[in-house]
């Protein structure tokens, strides 16, 4: 069983999300110009969220599909990888990331190694990546613990949301941020401004951690 | 088993809901001016439905996962959450609520403090509000009843239809009315307006209850 | 287990499904004028497959969920529910339908009663609700047996597929025929077109009663 | 258990698929012109993705639900099916295909045999089918693997975010290669160029089964 207090944040959390989702992606869908740029977002994030179901269901009995440095990081400090293998896994999914920026050039024909010129850079972009990271994190490390087989689905679906409620439209992966600074397409990052990003998705990880483990100490939860 | 009469009254409020859908979300889709407005309500919409289905799986087994001070309501009348804890939720669920309007803002760079200015007042918004909440309440009573893993993606969908079947985009939850009436933005309410609004929610929610235990009562329901 | 040439006709059926949707659906996506059409139809397809997820999991348990006439009367040719019931579901579905429409109406500040003048006629149309009803019924027959629990996700996705690769958007149903010949609105239906609709569906749910038994006779499967 | 390398390589091939996806669904939003063409693509998407869930949730306990002659072959090769079963699988799956076809232009009311005049061909077009049939046949083996109920969300899934991630908007299938070279419309192929397709569909089908037995090789899975 859960302690009062545990219960009252897990309501309080919640809400801010549900309300930060529900501002958010108005502000998100109206500011996009004319409402035009709207369907190009629609176009990235409804193939995103659904590559990241089917993923995570084809490898995650094999290598647990984190497909995230920060995701890892949070494994890694919960004792549940060992330092080799986290430093292997964050080195695959930067390679496997870079890979995939190059056969997407290909695929469509364009210059096959970019550099982008987007900029995504200040505070609120960093609170975007943050929190957007937070939540994430937040998401699987419960849903973990309580339906392990919804996490595809619910890793999916947040970042279905996370596309459109956070400013920075939701990198909220240190390999995805990597990878999209290379390219000079819709989703790209300048290369300068990764860096920071990387900072401020390692902070939403950790705090997530934490806030885990104020929602979860002390009880005996079963697995379901 | 159930009676006759609750079988007969289970298709006529189900067919009733499917056609109110069906025309209402037709309304809505060919009314947004030249239909471009329909791409904001769009990325307004899947990633509201998205990030509820997150939500209540990540945090349903821990409080509930409520994040509506109608559906607390309903509980409370039901005898299955305290008196004292439900002050507590309906508390968290408004400050969560406000949190999250001010954080959206500050990710887009937007004044922090906010009150709307955009009008949603009349019968027909009150009504729309009363229909919304009935659904959503009833919905998640029956759910939890019958196939209590289904309910974080009943609700998911339900608001995903929700936003277009009914005039006022369905708030369908006091917390949410409060937060929206701080934000000047594509999901804001004129402040004086909220109250209204709150007052359908309640009469729509305790309407739902009291069908709920007319299709329920003398049966012998295991959950499943 | 299956003869061969049941697992043939599935492949047949399944293949001619797929192509269907996809050829059938483009060409409606790219003949809706200007494509912005388009926009008021995918508003019309999502709240309209959530809300039959979220109806037929809330209701099934109860009622069976059949909202549709064309469904309770394959059910009645099976003898899975009396002459009675069937009777009085199908007047408890065309006047939840009814209620339905006017209560869109009502929420939409528009005239409460209706006649709709949009012009549903032809062979084309007839055939486009013979093969939805047809994918309709079967897809309910043939999940009912194997996988239960998924029927309401089942409906949901296949109306959402439907309202795009058949030319008619997919009525399939003749309660939602007759409420939609009330409401002059983007989903409506001349009234005198809508007796020629009922019978292309009738033809279509009968024809899935009988593939169904060619595809399930002489097996003896077990329901999961 | 799986060994380090098996993890290593899951990790790699996830967040290139991953990467992709997010880059090249930016890059085909971006690019249809206007972004008005997006709208067209996304009413031809979300119809299919949601029918395979169907087909495969109605069809799989009887034939498999293959309705692809690409995964038929992989399914031969691991003598999952006799010769002469997978022989007339094809047969029916390009019949039922054509049979599609023709249906869709009845219901439209357009000419009923037709030959697409749309060019696709070139090295990036071939490598954007081998790419998307990989991935779907990957996905299909380890998914039955794994979790054989969760087939029909992960094809649907998977196709939905494949007809925006590679240029081609994914065929990866023969039996859909074919018949859309028999229809003069938004999906149609250049019947001269479709036998390069179904080439490279093989070749992709073939390379998953290649990295499927190196991800499984060793290992003793229990299905669940």
């Amino acid at each position: 069983m859960y302690s009062n207090k545990q219960k009252y944040l897990a309501e309080f959390i919640g809400t801010f999300f549900l309300l930060a989702t529900v501002i958010g992606s108005g502000i998100m869908a109206e500011s996009l110009s004319g409402n035009i740029v709207a369907l190009s977002l629609l176009g990235n994030t409804i193939p995103t969220g659904a590559i990241l179901v089917v993923l995570i269901t084809m490898f995650g009995p094999i290598s647990g599909a984190h497909f995230n440095p920060a995701v890892t990081l949070v494994f890694l400090l919960r004792r549940e990888i060992s330092k080799l293998d986290s430093t292997v896994y964050m080195v695959m999914q930067v390679a496997g990331g870079l890979l995939g920026a190059v056969v997407a050039h290909a695929m469509f024909e364009m210059e096959i190694i970019q550099a982008s010129a987007k900029l995504r850079s200040g505070s609120a972009q960093w609170l975007s990546e943050g929190i957007a990271t937070f939540g994430l994190v937040l998401a699987i490390l419960l849903t973990l613990q309580f339906r392990k087989n919804a996490v595809a689905m619910v890793v999916g679906l947040y970042i279905t949301a996370a596309y459109w409620f956070v400013a920075s439209t939701s990198f909220a992966n240190p390999a995805v941020t990597i990878a999209r600074s290379f390219t000079d397409t819709f989703s790209g990052i300048y290369p300068a401004h990764a860096p920071a990003f990387i900072v401020a998705q390692a902070i939403g990880a950790l705090c997530a951690l934490g806030v885990c483990s104020i929602l979860l100490t002390g009880t005996d939860v079963e697995s379901r």
